[in-house]
Protein backbone atom coordinates (compact mmCIF):
# COMPACT_ATOMS: atom_id res chain seq x y z
CA UNK A 1 0.00 0.00 0.00
CA UNK A 2 1.68 3.04 -0.62
CA UNK A 3 1.67 6.06 1.64
CA UNK A 4 -1.54 8.49 1.01
CA UNK A 5 0.03 11.78 1.45
CA UNK A 6 -3.73 12.69 2.15
CA UNK A 7 -3.00 11.11 5.69
CA UNK A 8 -2.22 14.18 8.03
CA UNK A 9 1.45 13.58 9.69
CA UNK A 10 -0.38 13.95 13.39
CA UNK A 11 -2.52 10.61 12.71
CA UNK A 12 0.84 8.89 11.37
CA UNK A 13 2.32 9.57 14.08
CA UNK A 14 -0.68 8.50 16.59
CA UNK A 15 -0.88 4.75 14.34
CA UNK A 16 2.57 4.27 15.32
CA UNK A 17 1.10 4.33 18.94
CA UNK A 18 -1.38 2.29 18.17
CA UNK A 19 0.51 -0.41 16.91
CA UNK A 20 2.99 -0.76 20.02
CA UNK A 21 -0.93 -0.59 22.26
CA UNK A 22 -1.62 -3.48 19.93
CA UNK A 23 1.39 -5.58 20.30
CA UNK A 24 1.04 -5.13 23.89
CA UNK A 25 -2.23 -6.28 23.56
CA UNK A 26 -1.81 -9.34 21.50
CA UNK A 27 1.18 -10.48 24.15
CA UNK A 28 -1.66 -10.26 26.37
CA UNK A 29 -3.75 -12.64 24.29
CA UNK A 30 -6.43 -10.21 23.84
CA UNK A 31 -8.04 -11.13 20.70
CA UNK A 32 -10.34 -8.18 20.32
CA UNK A 33 -10.52 -4.59 21.24
CA UNK A 34 -12.69 -1.66 21.14
CA UNK A 35 -11.46 1.82 19.72
CA UNK A 36 -11.91 2.84 23.79
CA UNK A 37 -9.74 0.22 25.15
CA UNK A 38 -7.14 1.40 22.32
CA UNK A 39 -7.79 5.14 23.26
CA UNK A 40 -7.24 4.76 26.93
CA UNK A 41 -3.90 3.50 26.30
CA UNK A 42 -2.62 5.53 23.82
CA UNK A 43 -4.09 8.91 25.71
CA UNK A 44 -6.20 9.75 22.25
CA UNK A 45 -10.15 10.15 22.21
CA UNK A 46 -12.06 6.88 20.59
CA UNK A 47 -13.78 9.08 18.10
CA UNK A 48 -10.27 9.82 17.15
CA UNK A 49 -8.81 6.40 16.55
CA UNK A 50 -11.96 5.41 14.67
CA UNK A 51 -11.12 8.69 12.25
CA UNK A 52 -7.29 7.87 12.35
CA UNK A 53 -7.92 4.26 11.29
CA UNK A 54 -10.69 5.23 8.95
CA UNK A 55 -8.38 6.46 6.21
CA UNK A 56 -6.84 3.51 5.72
CA UNK A 57 -10.20 1.16 5.58
CA UNK A 58 -13.25 -0.06 7.35
CA UNK A 59 -11.25 -2.43 9.82
CA UNK A 60 -13.83 -2.97 13.11
CA UNK A 61 -17.10 -3.92 12.97
CA UNK A 62 -19.63 -1.96 15.13
CA UNK A 63 -20.16 -3.64 19.02
CA UNK A 64 -17.69 -6.04 18.26
CA UNK A 65 -14.51 -3.83 17.95
CA UNK A 66 -11.11 -4.55 16.54
CA UNK A 67 -9.39 -7.81 15.78
CA UNK A 68 -6.38 -7.03 17.89
CA UNK A 69 -4.13 -9.24 15.58
CA UNK A 70 -5.70 -8.34 12.33
CA UNK A 71 -5.49 -4.39 13.17
CA UNK A 72 -1.74 -4.98 14.18
CA UNK A 73 -0.85 -6.40 11.28
CA UNK A 74 -2.57 -4.07 8.95
CA UNK A 75 -0.97 -1.08 11.06
CA UNK A 76 2.45 -3.21 10.34
CA UNK A 77 1.73 -2.97 6.70
CA UNK A 78 1.00 0.34 6.69
CA UNK A 79 3.77 1.46 8.82
CA UNK A 80 5.86 -0.82 6.37
CA UNK A 81 6.88 -1.87 10.41
CA UNK A 82 6.39 -5.29 8.77
CA UNK A 83 10.15 -5.97 7.76
CA UNK A 84 13.49 -4.84 8.80
CA UNK A 85 14.44 -1.04 6.98
CA UNK A 86 17.93 -0.54 7.23
CA UNK A 87 19.38 2.80 8.29
CA UNK A 88 22.65 4.75 7.92
CA UNK A 89 24.14 7.27 10.14
CA UNK A 90 26.08 10.48 9.17
CA UNK A 91 27.90 12.16 11.52
CA UNK A 92 29.76 10.39 14.46
CA UNK A 93 30.05 13.00 16.97
CA UNK A 94 28.38 12.84 20.35
CA UNK A 95 25.26 12.61 19.39
CA UNK A 96 25.66 10.27 16.25
CA UNK A 97 27.88 8.05 18.86
CA UNK A 98 24.78 8.09 21.20
CA UNK A 99 22.56 7.10 18.52
CA UNK A 100 24.48 4.18 16.82
CA UNK A 101 24.05 2.91 20.79
CA UNK A 102 20.25 3.56 20.57
CA UNK A 103 18.41 0.62 21.85
CA UNK A 104 14.83 1.48 20.39
CA UNK A 105 16.00 1.18 17.28
CA UNK A 106 16.67 -2.12 16.07
CA UNK A 107 13.55 -3.70 18.79
CA UNK A 108 11.18 -1.86 16.57
CA UNK A 109 12.95 -3.34 13.01
CA UNK A 110 15.48 -0.69 12.36
CA UNK A 111 18.71 -1.74 11.47
CA UNK A 112 21.80 0.70 11.22
CA UNK A 113 23.68 -0.60 8.58
CA UNK A 114 26.50 2.08 8.45
CA UNK A 115 28.33 4.80 9.73
CA UNK A 116 30.20 8.14 8.12
CA UNK A 117 31.83 10.82 8.68
CA UNK A 118 34.17 13.82 7.00
CA UNK A 119 36.55 14.00 9.39
CA UNK A 120 39.63 11.74 8.35
CA UNK A 121 40.09 11.32 12.01
CA UNK A 122 37.11 9.86 12.59
CA UNK A 123 36.77 7.42 9.77
CA UNK A 124 38.20 3.81 10.37
CA UNK A 125 37.32 4.31 13.99
CA UNK A 126 35.35 1.33 15.60
CA UNK A 127 32.41 2.39 17.34
CA UNK A 128 30.60 -1.16 18.24
CA UNK A 129 29.98 -3.19 15.34
CA UNK A 130 30.39 -0.40 13.01
CA UNK A 131 34.05 0.63 11.45
CA UNK A 132 33.18 4.58 10.41
CA UNK A 133 33.35 5.02 6.85
CA UNK A 134 34.34 8.23 4.53
CA UNK A 135 30.71 9.97 3.41
CA UNK A 136 32.40 10.56 0.28
CA UNK A 137 31.82 6.66 -0.43
CA UNK A 138 27.94 6.55 0.68
CA UNK A 139 26.77 6.56 -2.49
CA UNK A 140 28.68 3.67 -3.40
CA UNK A 141 27.26 1.62 -0.60
CA UNK A 142 24.03 2.41 -0.35
CA UNK A 143 22.63 0.09 -2.72
CA UNK A 144 24.99 -2.67 -1.32
CA UNK A 145 24.28 -2.09 2.35
CA UNK A 146 20.00 -1.52 1.36
CA UNK A 147 19.59 1.17 3.42
CA UNK A 148 16.51 3.58 2.62
CA UNK A 149 16.45 6.10 5.07
CA UNK A 150 19.97 8.81 6.79
CA UNK A 151 19.86 9.98 10.27
CA UNK A 152 21.82 13.05 9.50
CA UNK A 153 23.90 14.29 12.75
CA UNK A 154 26.02 16.60 11.27
CA UNK A 155 27.02 20.01 13.50
CA UNK A 156 24.81 22.80 11.34
CA UNK A 157 27.39 24.09 8.86
CA UNK A 158 28.25 20.62 7.62
CA UNK A 159 24.02 19.72 7.62
CA UNK A 160 23.15 20.58 3.66
CA UNK A 161 26.02 19.38 2.31
CA UNK A 162 25.33 15.87 4.04
CA UNK A 163 21.69 16.04 3.17
CA UNK A 164 23.11 16.33 -0.64
CA UNK A 165 24.93 13.50 -0.39
CA UNK A 166 22.64 11.29 1.14
CA UNK A 167 20.12 12.27 -1.67
CA UNK A 168 22.21 11.69 -4.49
CA UNK A 169 23.50 8.08 -3.01
CA UNK A 170 19.59 7.13 -3.29
CA UNK A 171 18.24 7.46 0.51
CA UNK A 172 14.83 8.68 -0.43
CA UNK A 173 13.85 9.55 3.32
CA UNK A 174 16.08 11.38 5.91
CA UNK A 175 16.03 12.07 9.87
CA UNK A 176 17.36 15.33 10.23
CA UNK A 177 19.15 15.50 13.80
CA UNK A 178 21.00 18.79 13.10
CA UNK A 179 20.37 22.11 14.49
CA UNK A 180 19.39 23.17 11.18
CA UNK A 181 16.45 22.71 8.72
CA UNK A 182 17.61 21.35 4.99
CA UNK A 183 16.22 21.10 1.33
CA UNK A 184 15.53 18.01 -0.05
CA UNK A 185 14.14 17.63 -3.75
CA UNK A 186 10.82 16.53 -4.19
CA UNK A 187 10.40 12.55 -3.72
CA UNK A 188 12.60 12.36 -0.51
CA UNK A 189 11.01 12.62 2.97
CA UNK A 190 12.45 14.55 5.49
CA UNK A 191 12.25 15.18 9.11
CA UNK A 192 13.37 17.41 11.16
CA UNK A 193 13.78 16.69 14.88
CA UNK A 194 14.84 20.13 16.28
CA UNK A 195 15.50 20.05 19.90
CA UNK A 196 14.96 23.86 20.47
CA UNK A 197 11.87 23.43 18.97
CA UNK A 198 10.70 21.13 21.16
CA UNK A 199 11.44 23.27 24.63
CA UNK A 200 9.93 25.80 22.48
CA UNK A 201 6.77 23.62 22.69
CA UNK A 202 7.15 23.07 26.20
CA UNK A 203 8.37 26.73 27.60
CA UNK A 204 4.27 27.49 25.64
CA UNK A 205 2.62 24.60 28.20
CA UNK A 206 5.00 26.31 31.58
CA UNK A 207 2.15 27.13 34.09
CA UNK A 208 2.12 30.81 35.02
CA UNK B 1 -0.67 35.44 29.19
CA UNK B 2 -1.08 32.07 30.63
CA UNK B 3 -0.85 29.13 27.78
CA UNK B 4 -4.22 28.41 26.29
CA UNK B 5 -4.41 24.56 26.15
CA UNK B 6 -7.87 25.07 23.65
CA UNK B 7 -4.60 25.34 21.31
CA UNK B 8 -3.46 22.74 19.39
CA UNK B 9 0.01 21.65 19.83
CA UNK B 10 0.95 21.68 16.07
CA UNK B 11 -0.17 25.52 16.53
CA UNK B 12 2.22 25.57 18.82
CA UNK B 13 4.55 24.40 16.86
CA UNK B 14 4.00 26.62 13.75
CA UNK B 15 4.07 29.44 16.20
CA UNK B 16 7.89 29.06 17.04
CA UNK B 17 8.42 28.81 12.85
CA UNK B 18 6.52 31.76 12.76
CA UNK B 19 8.94 33.65 15.19
CA UNK B 20 12.08 32.82 13.71
CA UNK B 21 10.76 33.78 10.25
CA UNK B 22 9.53 37.06 11.58
CA UNK B 23 13.23 37.63 13.42
CA UNK B 24 14.98 36.82 10.20
CA UNK B 25 12.05 39.64 8.12
CA UNK B 26 13.30 42.19 10.92
CA UNK B 27 16.91 41.60 10.29
CA UNK B 28 16.19 42.35 6.85
CA UNK B 29 14.62 45.53 8.09
CA UNK B 30 10.63 44.56 6.87
CA UNK B 31 8.41 46.86 8.07
CA UNK B 32 5.34 44.45 7.38
CA UNK B 33 4.20 41.08 6.14
CA UNK B 34 1.04 39.39 4.59
CA UNK B 35 0.22 36.18 5.70
CA UNK B 36 1.38 34.78 2.44
CA UNK B 37 4.85 36.44 3.12
CA UNK B 38 5.46 34.72 6.41
CA UNK B 39 3.24 31.55 5.28
CA UNK B 40 5.73 31.05 1.87
CA UNK B 41 8.99 32.04 4.12
CA UNK B 42 7.47 29.04 6.82
CA UNK B 43 6.18 26.31 4.80
CA UNK B 44 2.44 26.82 5.49
CA UNK B 45 -0.50 28.11 3.69
CA UNK B 46 -1.65 31.99 4.42
CA UNK B 47 -4.87 30.27 5.85
CA UNK B 48 -3.23 27.97 8.26
CA UNK B 49 -0.53 31.45 9.33
CA UNK B 50 -4.13 33.49 9.92
CA UNK B 51 -5.78 30.68 11.81
CA UNK B 52 -3.03 29.92 14.11
CA UNK B 53 -2.24 33.89 14.71
CA UNK B 54 -5.95 34.32 15.69
CA UNK B 55 -5.65 31.87 18.62
CA UNK B 56 -4.24 34.94 20.19
CA UNK B 57 -5.87 37.68 19.01
CA UNK B 58 -6.26 40.13 16.08
CA UNK B 59 -2.76 41.17 14.65
CA UNK B 60 -2.93 42.12 11.24
CA UNK B 61 -4.89 45.07 9.33
CA UNK B 62 -6.59 43.78 6.17
CA UNK B 63 -4.69 44.75 3.25
CA UNK B 64 -1.63 46.21 5.51
CA UNK B 65 -0.79 42.72 6.74
CA UNK B 66 1.25 42.41 10.22
CA UNK B 67 3.97 44.81 11.78
CA UNK B 68 7.01 42.89 11.29
CA UNK B 69 8.64 44.12 14.70
CA UNK B 70 5.04 43.99 16.97
CA UNK B 71 4.21 40.36 15.45
CA UNK B 72 7.91 39.10 16.49
CA UNK B 73 7.17 40.61 20.19
CA UNK B 74 3.78 38.87 20.73
CA UNK B 75 5.04 35.87 19.46
CA UNK B 76 8.34 35.95 21.68
CA UNK B 77 6.06 36.80 24.78
CA UNK B 78 3.47 34.15 23.96
CA UNK B 79 6.21 31.59 23.59
CA UNK B 80 8.26 32.96 26.33
CA UNK B 81 10.85 33.48 24.13
CA UNK B 82 11.32 37.04 25.46
CA UNK B 83 13.59 35.44 28.43
CA UNK B 84 16.03 33.21 29.08
CA UNK B 85 14.54 29.99 30.12
CA UNK B 86 17.01 27.63 32.53
CA UNK B 87 17.75 23.97 31.53
CA UNK B 88 18.81 21.22 34.00
CA UNK B 89 19.89 18.19 32.34
CA UNK B 90 19.72 14.50 34.18
CA UNK B 91 22.11 12.14 32.07
CA UNK B 92 25.15 12.89 31.05
CA UNK B 93 26.03 9.47 28.82
CA UNK B 94 26.46 10.09 25.46
CA UNK B 95 22.92 11.36 24.27
CA UNK B 96 23.11 13.89 27.46
CA UNK B 97 26.95 15.00 26.64
CA UNK B 98 25.77 15.54 22.94
CA UNK B 99 23.28 18.00 24.24
CA UNK B 100 25.23 20.04 26.71
CA UNK B 101 27.33 21.15 23.13
CA UNK B 102 24.37 21.71 21.30
CA UNK B 103 24.51 25.21 20.40
CA UNK B 104 20.85 25.79 19.16
CA UNK B 105 19.70 25.84 22.62
CA UNK B 106 22.03 29.27 23.81
CA UNK B 107 20.95 30.52 20.65
CA UNK B 108 17.35 30.72 21.09
CA UNK B 109 17.22 31.49 24.63
CA UNK B 110 17.88 28.20 26.84
CA UNK B 111 20.56 27.94 29.13
CA UNK B 112 21.44 24.85 30.78
CA UNK B 113 22.56 25.01 34.14
CA UNK B 114 23.28 22.01 35.37
CA UNK B 115 24.05 18.62 34.16
CA UNK B 116 23.07 15.54 37.03
CA UNK B 117 23.68 12.00 36.95
CA UNK B 118 22.78 9.37 39.01
CA UNK B 119 26.49 7.42 38.37
CA UNK B 120 28.67 7.64 40.79
CA UNK B 121 31.51 7.40 38.08
CA UNK B 122 29.83 10.69 36.54
CA UNK B 123 29.48 12.90 39.26
CA UNK B 124 32.28 15.12 39.84
CA UNK B 125 33.25 15.22 36.20
CA UNK B 126 33.65 18.07 33.94
CA UNK B 127 31.75 18.27 30.75
CA UNK B 128 32.48 21.60 29.25
CA UNK B 129 31.73 24.39 31.85
CA UNK B 130 29.77 21.60 34.01
CA UNK B 131 30.91 19.67 36.96
CA UNK B 132 28.37 16.76 37.04
CA UNK B 133 25.96 16.93 40.19
CA UNK B 134 24.42 14.19 41.90
CA UNK B 135 20.49 13.27 41.06
CA UNK B 136 20.39 12.91 44.65
CA UNK B 137 20.74 16.47 45.11
CA UNK B 138 18.48 17.87 42.19
CA UNK B 139 16.10 18.72 44.38
CA UNK B 140 18.00 21.28 46.72
CA UNK B 141 19.57 23.20 43.94
CA UNK B 142 16.78 23.62 41.24
CA UNK B 143 15.30 26.56 43.04
CA UNK B 144 18.60 28.26 43.68
CA UNK B 145 19.54 27.44 39.89
CA UNK B 146 16.06 29.17 38.52
CA UNK B 147 14.98 25.90 36.19
CA UNK B 148 12.47 25.29 35.17
CA UNK B 149 12.97 22.82 32.36
CA UNK B 150 14.25 19.49 33.06
CA UNK B 151 15.74 17.03 30.21
CA UNK B 152 15.99 13.46 30.64
CA UNK B 153 18.18 12.03 28.41
CA UNK B 154 18.57 8.52 30.96
CA UNK B 155 18.22 5.19 29.46
CA UNK B 156 14.85 3.92 29.24
CA UNK B 157 14.97 1.83 32.17
CA UNK B 158 15.67 4.90 34.78
CA UNK B 159 13.21 7.08 32.84
CA UNK B 160 10.85 7.26 35.36
CA UNK B 161 12.85 7.19 38.51
CA UNK B 162 14.55 10.03 36.86
CA UNK B 163 11.22 12.01 36.09
CA UNK B 164 9.79 11.45 39.21
CA UNK B 165 12.97 13.31 40.76
CA UNK B 166 12.91 16.05 38.20
CA UNK B 167 9.26 16.37 39.51
CA UNK B 168 9.74 16.21 43.24
CA UNK B 169 12.12 18.64 42.62
CA UNK B 170 10.16 21.19 41.17
CA UNK B 171 10.59 20.92 37.25
CA UNK B 172 7.28 21.94 35.29
CA UNK B 173 8.24 20.92 32.28
CA UNK B 174 10.35 17.65 30.92
CA UNK B 175 11.68 16.70 27.44
CA UNK B 176 11.78 13.16 27.42
CA UNK B 177 14.86 12.05 25.25
CA UNK B 178 14.56 8.51 26.99
CA UNK B 179 13.58 5.47 25.02
CA UNK B 180 10.42 4.57 26.18
CA UNK B 181 7.55 7.31 27.67
CA UNK B 182 7.02 8.77 31.29
CA UNK B 183 4.09 9.68 32.94
CA UNK B 184 4.02 13.13 34.82
CA UNK B 185 1.46 14.50 36.88
CA UNK B 186 -1.16 17.16 36.06
CA UNK B 187 0.37 20.85 35.97
CA UNK B 188 3.83 19.27 34.47
CA UNK B 189 4.28 19.27 30.48
CA UNK B 190 6.07 16.37 29.29
CA UNK B 191 7.03 15.85 25.28
CA UNK B 192 8.41 11.96 24.47
CA UNK B 193 10.74 12.42 21.96
CA UNK B 194 10.97 9.01 20.45
CA UNK B 195 13.51 8.80 17.87
CA UNK B 196 12.47 5.43 16.29
CA UNK B 197 8.71 7.12 16.28
CA UNK B 198 10.25 9.77 14.17
CA UNK B 199 11.68 6.63 11.38
CA UNK B 200 8.09 5.02 11.82
CA UNK B 201 7.00 8.30 10.45
CA UNK B 202 9.65 8.47 7.53
CA UNK B 203 8.75 4.78 6.73
CA UNK B 204 5.13 5.63 5.91
CA UNK B 205 6.20 8.23 3.55
CA UNK B 206 9.25 6.15 1.87
CA UNK B 207 7.99 5.98 -1.63
CA UNK B 208 7.35 2.18 -3.30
Amino acid sequence: MPANPQVPEPTVLRLSVYLRVLSRLEAEETDRASSATIGVRAGVRPEQVRKDLSYFGEFGRPGLGYSVPELRRHLARILRADRELRVVLLGVGRLGSALLGYPGFAERGFQVVGAFDSDPEKVGVRIGPHVVMDVQHLRFVVAELGAEIGILALPAEAAQQGADLMVEAGLRAILNLAATSVSVPPGVAARHLDMTRELEVLAYYLPG
